[in-house]
């Protein structure tokens, strides 16, 4: 399990932090959050491309790449007062789906075993599947709630005659005991699918769905405010598993299977980092970027702020500071 | 009148709907709805494209083309509760205006006259005048309202020596007395045109124009609850033509005169579903998807999905469903 | 300091309207609005390409450039109720900054005194040091308070060993004492620069700056409001700066430095009318618009739509036009 | 017939050339070439945009739109060797096709007659029915040949019901006796239209047409030599047509009918440049350049670079300039 | 093995040939040729998006989708005087690599055993392996010669721990004795893989591989020359394998792995149309068309007419058509 | 001096070789060839982006990022059978001319100081006066001769009042007497620039330029053999300068000057292989890619096989390998 490297262009890490080899114990010893990629779309059933997500959510910026990311409104730097290093790409070779699972699945328990908070850079949305998986190995099995931004409730039955599809981790995740259906919470569905069925399945393990026909009568943060409630529930921490698809495609063109009508990006952004201030979260994804589909790399540049809104977020929350989201941005006025 | 097939490119049908040829009284007897693709980009001003719009509303989805499509809110199937039929593309040649339009208006009558809503897929907005022309011979001139999402009025005068442009349908349907003026109401206008002149003749036709600094202010809810009671003032149906350009250029690029400042994508489809729900739709058009202009399909997504709200809501309206939009989506919780 | 022309393509102005050159005294003299352009981008960090802006401001749209642009909701014609000259491209030589800073500044100062409101369309951010300048030039240092709509608080210092480039020119026009720190407002800042340092000295400046958390929270008429008064205590005039990129990159996706999360089109496009109506606005200039970058023309678009709502706002005001923002479009009704 | 201006778009000349009203007797008096755009796509039987041609055509290049563009192999300028004027865009309203065809061949007509050359900027190819018949109808019915680079032979009879689709431009010039058909030379036919009957009357009005594999074969040189021959034989005058979509679609992608295994665009300006230079042209068109679908403007480029390549060639015919194709380029060496 | 129908997208038939299923024995029986789509990405080492091959190979055209297409040189009809037929998409579930490749193989055996040539559209060229496979099954392993243009050679070995990615296709054909080394020419390759080990491998089965500098330098119709002796001596048929990439990426843009410095597309497109006329053709296939990486649907135009080339060919070979590549299009001249 | 690192992105190598630091003497000594990015775009006259050439054509390709690229036909290693080092961007700060030349000059003069060839990726072409004469200074004004792949002559003289941009480096190097003129070879002008003028000093100086219509006829193997010889003639080394815009746009159009009718990828890759195989080469950049104007990155892969081609040609010169470009691949056939 030494560094893979990269898979798919040059090796580089998120924004400049330092590298780390995961069989390096010493290095990780100190880590607060360690970013792994998983550079897989093996799962899309449609446009595929998720492939290259990591390296582009790693690299798109305008600032340098120097590993500091002073934050405008939290007055942290989620890259500084954080210990967070890049593991690199897993190695998930194309066409190899049971492989690169298990890859993955040991590379985020070996993060989380040592103490550090996993951050996967996806791939399609089956990486969830070992990504939760090797953190609830760790944390127990039945102890992490989940939050799930989504288009899609992505707990499809057998596809295709896979198992393994991205449509389906949320029910592989369930079934195997790893999460509990009634500590699932989901925010952004919206769409035609799936169908009754499936929809009645997830109602039996007692999901808590928010589709966005509630989340636009109730307002996104009213429906947070419930969501924390049950997350925290005989539950001792959260994995946070993000599909840029539950913004809407203006925001977000860049994604396999675009569903208008969704989350405009500041909604997003302002809940990704309410959640990582506010919940002890043990797991995070960022999933489903696309850039074949992207334009003017807009889809890259809001999943790297879907990431530096989190670490920002663990930062503050590690800190202990306080924000009045109300208040001026600048002391004395 | 037989079935015309593919004008620009496959004979497909709308997301796998069963296809139905114009001439087969006994098929059309059965159907509720019947859709029909107006690949007209003739009365275009500006950027064209809109020929390719109906097969890029038809076949633009990342799910499989089986002719079923489970709403996630509403818990009906626009497509199989529902008897949806397609009925490919009128012949509407370039350049051959005049009988396009008369084709068109045949085709439309044809559907409303044997009890079915047709859907027509555009084409340029020029095309709601032999729409909503064919419905108003069946319902009765003056006897059908209008509800007219766009940027644009389109109740231009002559242009270019034409009477016949994308930006002047509304005033041909309100003068030849299909529509009634007083019951036309408008949402989503904005930007510089047309001029007062033009204004005027709106006002004294008592038409009921929603410009986008009114829907900001008082909520579109608001809106549409006003404009509902004047529809159902002594009409006995309603036309619903959506003009895609009505969404922002963030939401909808791929159109022919983008107009920045518009609706989200997310309150269109809101507002189309409630429209169909709560509404005796007669008609429906959905234009000015412009696939040049286009990327990563957002703008067909989003017009495909009008499409299934105002389906869904159809069928939620047949079937008699009620739905709380504030209510969770799975029982139980 | 004769006309230009053109640059980078042909020779053409904002929209039709009449060209005038600025050794033209006479001409100037009857002018309400000069348009500039600043084909500049010798001052971007990172995505070249709005150099190109002022040729895709003024020429994108789809009515015919005639001159005439009549507000649907205002009821006035911003290019016709004011004069409104275009003056053409100043020479900005690339690659010779201090030359084109300086050309810029004088055509901006002679504009200006001669009474007539600069327009400058960029161009990096960087114009908006001779812009602003050489309108303080005018009304006196100190007398001209700044509404600053952008996702970056272009305080920086040196950078790359430069003073001048597009991440500064708000602390040079503090440092030169051409404006007031304590009548700086920005609207709109997010992300994650610049650092401590910086915001500790825009802190000493008693600069106000609205981070968009706090523009959520708080709503954006509230914030203006609140600016609005700071802007008007004990200062003669207002400058607008607006950078594109303060819209979200969804709206606004071709710019150098895209910040998710920001504006929506709808959201500026009132800000923006109501300061032109509201406050003694005596300076514009609508920057970093980077056509390489945009995608079916939406970003120049929407700085085209920015100038005009800017026009209209000053044409409002002007004739003392009011308006009822919730109000209807058409009489009657 | 005065100067219409800007149909779509600013009203901008041919790289900066003076401008000039049709009704200007004594400006066209001195012209060696006036520019017409032909704003249509009208004609268009699949992918729509050329009516944004003439402004491509005319606006894109990176030197100065300053009227003058010295040839670096003929050392002529091909806009200051000749008085080249330009009229605008013909008056061509979408949808009007009656209207546009007659509004064009009276413009070229009112060109021809003064004796100077008319150079139209498509439009569709359904526009060398009117260029080529206002060339004919001064020069003689019968007494021009025609060149013509396509694709397509564009011999098509009724297609859709219409005569005047950009398929049929050629047959309509033969039959009406505009043109004969014996003095019909085609340039790189290939691909899979038309079908037999067509080929037949082609044959039978003994056209010659060099499909590609004889191109391929013997060399366009040679395949020139001979057409020269023909074009010359008892015609006082030549007509060349040039359809972008003759080059290969990787040199051409922004054309409504991309036929792939085309000329290369170094073959067709060496052979624009050959016949301007060596035959009595009296008339050109440059046709099929869709905006929407090209890409870094290289169709753009291509069409502007194939009007210089004809004006220099003219240029170098008047001045009566040889050139070794095979010389060096500078003198001394 | 039904009728799979539609992977991606609507059920199209190329170019509107009729449909078949492969269970249909009848039907199958007087097929001449038989398309197969094989909508597969799972082999890609690089970029993806070859499963819409299969459905951009099959639609993209200008014409009328109706199952003709008389060919202008060869004066035949590749869609009518042989008969076609189009069985749709092999079920290839992505992530199913062994599934589907033995689908494949079997869709392509049960039309080669019934006398029918297989035409597959990829799909990357991982599917070559199934392709002739299936056809050596039915007419003898070692029996059939392969003609393969490509710009890689795709004789690697295991890769990523995979026998079955797109680089090593030709290698297991060879190792499993399905096809003869010394029976195998490759056209066009290049670039910078594979190393010497692999081409020492190459060396030893006695492979032909044509690379650019030899085809540059001794013409590619010499190439072909020396290489169909080759192919005809002791084997019996030939299978024809055109991996898109071998043109140069300016005609070829739309791919997974394009090298720089190949054919163009003219010379493709006749090398093809040589191959079905002059040899016993027993098998086709055209991979690597990457839609989300092409532009104005260049690269599948060009897939378009390479397998219309290859039909045109076969017919021509049928029917015993003689054709003079530098004789005259029409008869008579 | 010390390693500059990322200005623009990540921090990575060519294809992975090794980093380098100038100020590392050591590290240099054993260098055969040392890469220097120049990502500068403050030159340009037109479309800008060249600032992102370096990482483009650094990081473009679908291969390993591992430090080697065995040459197909060569046989050779460019990258293993060479020692070739990194040595990051030099620091070119957007603005600062004056400084980024003086950087750039230096950097190129160390690496040629120390033995090593530098191989300067651009960035514009400007860049060339400071890598040329940096070579020149190392050894000896006078003693090198130029060999420039180009559309454009780039010798123009003050142009915006500046001696210093991308059109002018040409007549810099010659006026300082840093080239010869007289040795300085031009291969693949065409167009419109410069005029009479220039031609004139170029002629005067006695440069030898190849003009599109010359290399037509001639081929350019016959050109590059007289060019070879005169390259030879009483100088010591030759510079190689490849502006991207030689080639077609078709096979380039990520540049800011496209000229049509250029060479094939094809005929420039051949040619630079046979100047480092056969000329006593001292320098090279490659220049003029302009990321934001690419798509599908054709123009990155073609510029990163250009220093393949040349490499590899270093490569083979080094090891004295005899090639037969007619030959086969591989041995035995």
């Amino acid at each position: 399990m030494t560094r893979y490297g990269a898979q798919f262009g040059p090796d580089i890490t998120f924004l400049g932090v330092d590298p780390v080899d995961l069989d390096d114990a010493e290095a990780l010893a100190g880590a607060d959050v360690v970013i792994l990629g998983a550079p897989w779309d093996g799962g899309t059933s449609h446009r595929p491309g998720t492939r290259f997500g990591p390296q582009s959510i790693r690299g798109t910026d305008y600032l340098p790449h120097d590993g500091s990311r002073p934050h405008l409104a939290l007055r942290v730097d989620g890259l500084q007062d954080l210990r967070v290093l890049d593991a690199g790409d897993v190695e998930m070779p194309p066409g190899e789906q049971e492989v690169a699972r298990q890859n993955l699945e040991e590379a985020v328990h070996a993060v989380a075993s040592r103490g550090a908070i996993p951050l996967v850079l996806g791939g399609d949305h089956s990486i969830t599947l070992p990504d939760a998986t090797g953190v609830a190995r760790h944390l127990g099995f039945g102890r992490v709630s989940m939050i799930h931004f989504d288009a899609h409730a992505d707990t499809g039955d057998i596809e295709f005659g896979s198992l393994y599809g991205h449509g389906q981790p949320m029910r592989r995740l369930i079934e195997s005991g790893a999460l509990r259906g009634d500590r699932f919470l989901q925010m952004g569905l919206r769409g035609y699918w799936p169908g009754p069925e499936t929809l009645g399945w997830m109602a039996e393990q007692r999901m808590r769905s928010y589709e966005m026909t509630e989340i636009g009568k109730r307002g996104l943060d009213d429906c947070l405010d419930e969501a924390f409630e049950i997350a925290l529930d005989d539950c001792d921490a959260v994995f946070l598993s993000v599909d840029i698809d539950v913004c809407d495609p203006g925001h977000a063109p860049g994604t396999g299977t675009p569903e208008p009508g969704g989350l405009s990006a500041r909604a997003l952004l302002d809940a990704v980092r309410r959640i990582c201030r506010e919940l002890p979260v043990a797991g995070i994804d960022v999933v489903e970027v696309s850039p074949p589909y992207d334009h003017a790399e807009i889809t890259a540049f809001l999943a790297n702020r879907v990431c530096l809104e989190a670490l920002s977020g663990l930062a503050a929350r590690r800190r202990g500071i306080d924000h009045d989201p109300a208040g001026p941005l600048l002391e004395g006025r």
